[in-house]
């Protein structure tokens, strides 16, 4: 895997970008295109210097060769990928549209209002069936593993030969794995790890190729099951997040691509801004199965991904977030033979924290603190390892065979570790009264008494982190605890970023779990006399939140979800402060896991505001120039041209006024994008066939959205010689009033007007109002502070 | 109060606004002004028709002739009251702003980052300490009297002649709501009510004349003592939102205008900006010392104020009602003598609903979605009758000493109908073990019991509240509760908008709460043989709900409160469908009670889109014009002039760049506005000056910080008749960059940035970059979405 050199350059040759002889691909017509013509001859306006260029996902051809495993992997974080689109947050408000929404009567808007409702109310109601199935099939599957092992390991403790044991464990376990990191590696690596990456980022506002497809969403489902059955550190939490969102970007859509089925329904919601809303939506529905936390999903939706805040949106995530709780516990419970009781929801449940016997005291507050900054230091050194994990893996592991074969190795490794721990332990407790522990295991244990050490690895990190949390005090030794937390502490930082679907939740909860219970332990044993201490359940629970806050570094929406899990507001308070500690402390050293991997993937990402110095900078240095203008009316070649040119992929085009005189400049009228300037050349609407063909229909809102999302690249579009003749009337289609920004606007406002209104493309004009630039993503995302002050990242075409 | 007709004309005579004769005061310049000449001396640029009119706030000699009691008030919810302001959320980019964020290093923002952080400490651990001083003021308190009336009342119970005590207790009642009363009539006004709708307002961005005043805080707090000591059917947790917003305020600028003290600290957060964000966690933090509910804080932040989310504000935000929380919990459990405890968190407590003996069942969920429907049905009733009520009231009950009046003969008629209801009530109960009654009233029942009608009346409503949520069923006979609900319901309905500080939560909750007993118990009573509707408690809990969410329509936020003030998780949902439901049924008769009241006061207040059908509406149609343009250089004469031109006092003014030919229109290169331009002449920033005193220290932001937020009035200026004819170069201290739109663009899109933003000047132009209009938020609330379609409010100059 090379590194990515290929830097876009800043020069300032104004001729570059229509060079000739860069071997554009000319599908269209034979003549060689003269670009120097086209340049000199007034259609296209060439102003400024270079540019940034915006590749479009769309591009097929190019994209089915890359399918398989893209054969360049950017692995620097100094760079900022262009294979990103950014999504269109912005209404193009251009005449179609506004004849439709004029045409609309207010019974319409209200209908449509109703159906958005209806959408959220079915991306729950499927979001929380997922969740179900996911839950059903593990507990089925694990369930039958365990036993089928659990029975080997029995026959064999009496006769010996347990290593007989170790190896149906370890090759049961690698086999399962394989299942689920064949799908992955071959079939859609999009749906490797936990998918929250991806969907910050998509929520952030960046297009990620494939990330919302049907069949993402089938890999990741089958992906997480097989690696949560074959016992490897993950948890089934974080995949459900970005399940959510696929189920929503479909449904809401009312068809599908891959399917070839359109159901003919929910066509408004065909254009970014309303799938972007509902995919909020179906992330927080997401959170909410998976943790039992409805309000906990809202704000994780909002903490990563809103820009502006609405309220009816947010009631729609609420009504989402509830369905979808709803949903999972109504169908776990007929499955729990206790059909009606909806007291217990979610796909983890941490079981209640009862107030009575578990208060904190005031005097205990700086031990949580201390216990989050232990969980930022931890969360760190496995983010900084996973780091060069990944950096490692980027260079070596990069073909889905090796990663497979990973995969596999880790899931061979993690069942032999786990069986030696567990075989050298010598922890016995006695069995309780009520058989809390789902599969005892007994091994060297007297009869009646279980190993300790199988309760936290032989067993779904969901049920070893409630056994953490809620058995009785001296259930486990603080030997066992200590190992538990080197090993699984490894393993879990070995796993993430595996070629399977898998999240980092409740493996970092485990952690947490396991060394917050060893903390409790110690202080009841240095404190003999006071009650207090001696419920190690409250440190596991306090060292679970440092330990993942430390690792994802979310705070507020983290927070209600913990909250929401255990079901216990009294622990708000101090889950509150740990999780801010583990933050302050982990960012000290190193960013969060789901950042390191956004950032490890050049993905221009907008933080919630531009670098703190960087008042010095305005529109003009930020901008990319020259931008290649259209007229309103356009002759087809010149566009065709345009779109063709590979060298300077630009998505969104300034249209200006024709120049009557050479010395009146000619001025913006409007915003055009290359994906409906490709519908327009698909229908062939050109100002002279409209004179012909008088009865032809005239292209309506209806043809983008039939178009929408995977609009054809260039190429697939046919335009005869004399077609490149004629001329295109762009007035009804472009945007006419783009936002503008003068020249000398600081970078904070332009970023502060982009990021507010979750804009594409915006246009820096002079004070004639004339084109002078165009800010995009890119332009933004470019500037970030490192440890010297302000840096820019390189762009690179990968 | 007479009706307010004085509606601004719509004219399209572009000499109107500069015509002679309107007696504008010239205190500066003996000579008439010659309003043609300006107007036609190519220094004032009146371009297009007419204008909306902004009124200053800060108009301090008109404003304290208003003080004690605006004669005029609108009480016509088709208009919009000029008076009020919008807040410049977006921050003046001039050059001295941008050159002092040039020079702070990126340490320094750092700085400017952990101050922002202390400041909301300090914030939450205030309004915490408020809370605790209220609490604890109104428990010793109210204690005090209802020993003192119970003991009156047990003399005179054996020895006959009740009546006295009840004379007693009434004019106890009495004089304490009068003190109350009289201090917020005559003091500050503004005080009156839950303060909640004001708050909106402000974080909606409309500036309300004194509203996070210190002298609002003193009688806010005096007053909510003294009502809920006065037993009205108020709660002190609405108060205390308005508390935590002028804490805010306060703590944040540094100083205190009203002590004439300056710390000369967080000088930098000395505008609207930052002020504004401050408010956001200070009203966070009131609800989170409320209800105890850090996280339902912020979300009632979020949904009434946020317009643009931003995750590090929020985070802060978070941080000052976690504070908030904390101190109140810390200091009342030192008052409790338990010190350390902090699981009791906020000043209202409803108990913890415990799952195992409350749990609830799928069936139940049509029973809960049916109170949700009778909550909202009631809801609307009650804020029917209070909008009625509130109308009579600004008719005919608008002296301060008629309010004190009408606010002493409500807490009479609350103790005698109390007492009669006391009186006449022969429903006795057993003295339970625990003597969970605070104050037990024997009355005519037998030894050892109690009479159950005093224990909703006889009390705090928090208790009574309590007491409903968690006594054993049975304890109230159903009578009982229907009699309460009735009288109550008419009481607290009576109460709201009395001139006294008091909120609406409590009696909603109690309300509700008793009608949902009272379900329960009928519920229970019909299908005799289910034990699971033998828990009357669990239908309190959905009755309050219910009741609550129909009055004042909050979702989101509120189902948090509710969860977080029951300390129970698993009625989150539950309460989020009824609350829903109670919302969608209330909206369909009667807008929710705060905005009922914001309508009221014809606050022009934006709502978080555009109305539905509003399309056909652009800029061109919305905008204000003409608009008065300044000049880069100006002369001082024509500035004052337009300042102290009254009929329209303009707050923002855009700057257009000098005309050299006539036939070049002139084209916007910035926008000043009126405290920029009031600064400028009271430091005599002129051309001629600078050039003869080289030596005089420049103008630098802090100047203009100084003077926030309370500009001089332009009368207070005096200006020379020599100094008339000098020039004011504005280039430095007008804001370069202003947002703009183009006269085409959509009435939604407009909206959008305007809101999005928080914008408080849009200025529109043509395709050569010419003003043609400013938008204000005025123009923007105008428009509404009335029964019959669009419609338009008038503005009223009141």
């Amino acid at each position: 895997m090379a590194n990515i050199t290929k830097k876009v350059s800043w020069s300032s040759r104004a001729d570059e970008a229509g060079a000739p002889g860069e071997g554009t691909p000319l599908l269209n017509g034979s003549e060689p295109r003269l670009s120097r013509q086209l340049s000199g001859g007034g259609n296209i306006f060439q102003i400024g210097r270079l540019s940034t260029v915006d590749l479009e996902e769309e591009m097929t051809s190019e994209e089915d060769s890359l399918r398989g495993r893209p054969k360049e992997i950017p692995h620097n974080e100094k760079l900022l990928s262009l294979k990103y689109e950014s999504l269109d947050y912005d209404n193009i408000e251009n005449q179609l549209f506004l004849e439709e929404e004029r045409r609309m009567s207010h019974m319409g808007f209200r209908c449509l209002e109703i159906s958005r409702w209806v959408v959220c109310g079915l991306i729950g109601f499927l979001t929380g069936l997922i969740a179900c199935f996911i839950d059903i099939a593990v507990e089925e599957l694990a369930g039958f593993k365990y036993q089928v092992v659990k029975e080997n390991i029995e026959k064999f403790t009496e006769v010996g030969g347990l290593s007989i044991s170790l190896i149906l464990w370890a090759v049961l376990n690698s086999a399962i794995v394989m299942i689920g990191s064949v799908i992955v590696a071959f079939f859609e690596p999009i749906a490797a790890g936990s998918g929250i990456p991806q969907i910050k980022c998509y929520l952030n506002g960046v297009k990620i190729p494939r990330v919302v497809r049907l069949k993402t969403l089938m890999v990741k489902v089958g992906g997480v099951i097989c690696s949560v059955v074959g016992g490897l550190a993950v948890g089934k939490e974080g995949p459900m997040i970005h399940s959510g969102a696929v189920v929503a970007a479909g449904v809401s859509q009312g068809r599908s691509t891959s399917l070839k089925r359109d159901f003919k329904i929910f066509e408004y919601f065909r254009r970014d801004t309303e799938k972007r809303d509902f995919v909020s939506a179906g992330a927080a529905a997401g959170v909410s199965a998976a943790f039992g936390a409805p309000v906990g999903g809202v704000l994780f939706s909002l903490e990563e991904g809103a820009s502006f805040w609405n309220q009816m949106l947010t009631w729609r995530i609420f009504f989402a977030s509830m369905i979808s709780t709803f949903t999972l516990n109504f169908f776990l419970s007929i499955y729990h033979k206790n059909p009606g009781d909806l007291s217990n929801p979610g796909l983890i449940n941490f079981g209640r924290f009862e107030t009575d016997t578990v208060a904190y005291n005031l005097y205990e507050i700086p031990l949580f603190i201390a216990m989050g900054a232990i969980g930022g230091l931890l969360g760190a050194l496995f983010n900084q390892l996973n780091y060069w994990l990944t950096i490692f893996r980027i260079r070596y592991v990069h073909r889905p065979c090796l990663q497979v074969m990973e995969a596999m190795l880790v899931a061979a490794v993690t069942a032999t570790v786990s069986f030696t721990m567990i075989y050298f332990s010598n922890d016995c407790q006695p069995l309780g009264p009520e058989h809390t522990e789902e599969y005892p295991l007994q091994l060297f244990c007297a009869d009646g008494e279980y190993n300790s050490m199988a309760t936290a690895f032989f067993n779904t990190p969901e049920r070893s982190v409630r056994s953490l949390f809620h058995n009785q005090p001296g259930t486990y030794n603080p030997l066992t605890l200590g190992l538990f937390t080197l090993t699984y502490f490894f393993l879990a930082c070995w796993t993430y970023g595996l070629a399977v679907s898998a999240g980092v939740f409740i493996p970092s909860l485990l952690i947490g779990a396991a060394w917050g219970r060893l903390f409790g332990i110690l202080l009841a044993a240095i404190t003999s006399t006071g009650s207090i201490w001696a419920v190690p359940g409250k440190y596991a629970l306090i060292g679970a939140a440092a330990q993942l806050g430390g690792i994802v570094r979310m705070t507020l929406s983290l927070t209600v979800i913990m909250v929401e899990a255990t079901g216990n507001v009294t622990y708000g308070l101090p889950i509150m402060l740990v999780l801010m500690t583990a933050k302050i402390v982990g960012d000290y050293f190193v960013e969060g896991l789901y950042d390191i991997h956004i950032k490890l993937q050049s993905v221009p990402f907008l933080h919630w505001e531009a670098p703190a110095t960087s008042h010095w900078l305005t529109a003009r240095e930020v901008m990319s120039s020259p931008v290649t203008c259209l007229n309103r009316v356009e002759k087809v070649g010149t566009i065709v041209d345009i779109l063709s040119n590979t060298s300077t992929n630009h998505n969104g085009f300034p249209v200006v006024m024709e120049v009557t005189a050479s010395e009146a400049p000619p001025k913006l009228c409007g915003l055009i994008l290359r994906s409906q300037l490709i519908v327009l050349l698909k229908h062939k609407v050109f100002v002279e066939l409209a004179r012909t063909r008088l009865t032809q229909r005239k292209l309506q809102l209806k043809d983008f959205r039939d178009a929408y999302p995977r609009f054809p690249p260039i190429q697939s579009i046919h335009v005869s010689q004399d077609e490149r003749e004629c001329m295109m009337d762009l007035t009804e289609f472009m945007n006419a009033t783009p936002y503008t920004v003068p020249q000398e606007t600081s970078l904070p406002r332009v970023f502060k007007l982009f990021r507010a209104l979750g804009l594409r493309h915006l246009v820096v004009v002079d004070d004639s109002n004339q084109v002078v630039g165009l800010v995009t993503r890119k332009d933004l995302a470019r500037y970030h502070l490192g440890k010297h002050g302000l840096e820019e990242l390189q762009l690179a075409q990968t």
